[in-house]
């Protein structure tokens, strides 16, 4: 377009957002919640685990304490989920996150297995933060105090070449990772990528790979698609302590009641079992009863998943069409088009993320925080946004994106004339 | 007695050691877990949470996520049994210990509200303990590679004049306290000693009262005891911020599926909130409002440890009868008569508590290992051992007290003569 042809539709814009203005809406479409119906269709695992069942698993009644690292069951059907072995599987409480704190804590307070001293009594620690991101991880380096390196995501995954350079730096500690799906982008590692991480010869010998594999069977569109596993991968390269797989139900089952896994080494296993029986005794084991009865094996938890995608589904698909007829055509903004997660991530025309959230809000519609998805909130190009359309209903999300739309066109259209 | 007449007793008690030899025995009075007859009184809390059920309180849908500090109907029920307000109240996952885990761990890494750095950056840390006391309490500080200072109990709680003078040394940073029902005593701390704690002023800023109120309502024998209120006390006392609150429904309703909670002053509070927000999204709020709708109110709660006791009272009472029965007359040991709680303390003659634990071992009778209720299990003194009679059976207790006090003279005796 020339800057007639901008001004003329900059002025068309500008008349669709101020009609928007009189509706008074008020819409969200900020974080990745399941949606009430998800809730609803999962309802069911309340009603598997009532009085009277059978509560023993083994020796071990599942209502009394003991049983630190989680009943077999759980592990059994983690372990098929995530390609591993049971023996490498702790079953925690209801939240993965949590479980990753819980590991750079005690990484600051105690050390990991091969580390020469508690990263608390280091001057520096610095982390490899893959971009755009999750600011859930970002946020426990800014309240740990660490360095924070900024690494582009690619459509294979985080530069390589950047991440293999950063490594030899030993303050260099650790890396986020969510390999599948990834979060914001959708972005699925290629095996290439995974191959390269796995294989990485950090030089601090107490590297940790954060493998956040928190959509590992969450396609909400097409089949189940295979995934490596890390442990292996990191075994093989003999790298088998590097990395923390980490997973739930949270997704699957419920948010505030689902079950947490971390995956890793024996030695990991052995090294971190000692110091979690510090703090517990035992996590909630009814409820990794209720979940192994409800979800019984993979098979099973991935027919789930596929009526959880009949739900997603076309949510995801009012997103993605409304970009590709409003957006694609204009050039202004890309996106890559996942097949499962929970978001969709909009790199804006450069330096209108911040006034496209702002027009948003202004009309009614409340985004994720432009920036949220770099660490301390900071992106360099004021570009990317965080589309979660999952909470919502499916009425609600057309609604949204249109009032998006119209915000990013908006605001590209000013940046492109001043 | 004299000389004579030991030998003669001595010859008496191995015979009948012997006799015990031949028995196979194979009992345990070890651990303070609840018996199979307890988890199956509250096992009806599987029911009232089905499918179906109305899952809002207020505009919050128990089974997403957010809600990151507990459910309000769970925060009323704590603070009236604990005599608090519910916005004193933090509801967390299955296990008071990992919230007093977390607290020390945050110390470390963060500090608390009025360190002047986390505590990993200082050249020591002190940690008053009570003893004898719980062993996992202890094993905290271990962990942490603080300086343990044991201080000991009386029949009114920790020894006062003692604590106020060490809390002169700024590195001394907190002390453990089990108030009601100590683990394990069963001593209940007189309100004189709680305002003496109320109102100490210690060196360090930042030191922290731990009130693990693990017994608050667990009466065995008689009615309910009310107890003073921590947090006002020190709240008076001009200490709003020096204590944090501990319990739990481990041993109301289930020790593996249990609710916990801390209650803090509101500027505590607040600034756990901040730290704790980038650790968790929510703690499981479907078993919080199970327990609410459970458990009631403390009425409610209270006629249902009147049933616990119904099963735990006459465990105790076998225990506390054959003591007094076998043991009383001779003087060889010592105890509390408590009316509460989960434990029974032995103070063995001095020099014998190792050996007493190695003859119950040899007879088929595992006990908590002498030592575990001290910091690095070194009792000075060789004398303590813990009786935890409430998961066996009632005839199990039985044969188990009559094996213990054999082994309990039998070491007496060969002391006293050696």
């Amino acid at each position: 377009m020339n800057r007639e042809e901008l001004l003329g539709e900059l002025s068309k814009v500008e008349k669709e957002y101020e009609e928007l203005k009189g509706l008074g809406l008020n819409l969200n479409i900020a974080r990745g919640k399941p949606g009430k119906e998800q809730l609803d269709l999962v309802s069911d695992i309340f009603d598997v685990l009532p009085s009277g069942s059978d509560f023993m698993v083994g020796n071990d009644d599942v209502r009394n304490y003991g049983v630190m690292d989680g009943i077999e069951p759980a592990k059994v059907l983690f372990a098929e989920i995530l390609d591993t072995k049971p023996e490498n599987i702790f079953v925690g409480g209801n939240a993965s996150l949590q479980l990753m704190y819980d590991t750079i804590a005690k990484a600051y307070t105690h050390g990991l297995l091969h580390s020469e001293k508690p990263w608390a009594k280091l001057e520096k620690v610095k982390w490899i933060c893959p971009v755009p991101g999750y600011d859930r991880h970002f946020a426990i380096c800014e309240s740990f105090g660490m360095e924070t390196i900024n690494v582009p995501m690619t459509e294979l995954g985080p530069d390589m070449d950047k991440v293999e350079e950063l490594i030899k730096d030993p303050a260099v500690k650790g890396m986020w990772n969510v390999p599948k799906y990834s979060n914001p982008d959708g972005i699925i590692y290629s095996e290439e990528t995974i191959n390269r991480i796995a294989s990485m010869k950090p030089a601090a010998k107490d590297f940790v790979v954060m493998w956040d594999n928190a959509y590992c069977i969450h396609e909400f569109e097409g089949d189940y698609i295979p995934f490596p596993d890390i442990l292996s991968a990191c075994e093989k390269a003999g790298n088998p302590d590097m990395v923390f797989e980490f997973a739930s139900t949270s997704k699957v089952t419920l948010p505030g009641a689902g079950v947490a896994v971390f995956a890793c080494s024996p030695a990991n296993m052995e090294y971190m079992k000692k110091l979690i029986t510090i703090q517990a005794i035992s996590f909630d084991k009814t409820n990794q009863l209720r979940h192994a009865l409800y979800l019984k094996d993979k098979e099973h938890t991935l027919a789930l998943m596929k009526k959880h995608a009949g739900i997603l589904g076309p949510k995801f698909k009012t997103v993605l069409d409304t970009l590709e007829r409003e957006i694609e055509p204009l050039g202004i903004a890309s996106w890559q088009k996942p097949k499962g997660g929970y978001f969709v991530s909009i790199n804006c025309y450069p330096g209108t993320a911040k006034e496209t959230w702002r027009l948003c809000k202004e009309v009614g519609l409340t985004m994720t925080g432009a920036g949220a998805t770099y660490p301390h909130g900071e992106d360099p190009d004021d570009s990317n946004l965080r589309i979660a359309p999952s909470l919502p209903a499916p009425e609600v999300v057309k609604q949204a994106m249109d009032v998006f739309c119209t915000c990013l066109k908006l605001a590209a259209l000013k940046k492109l004339i001043a």
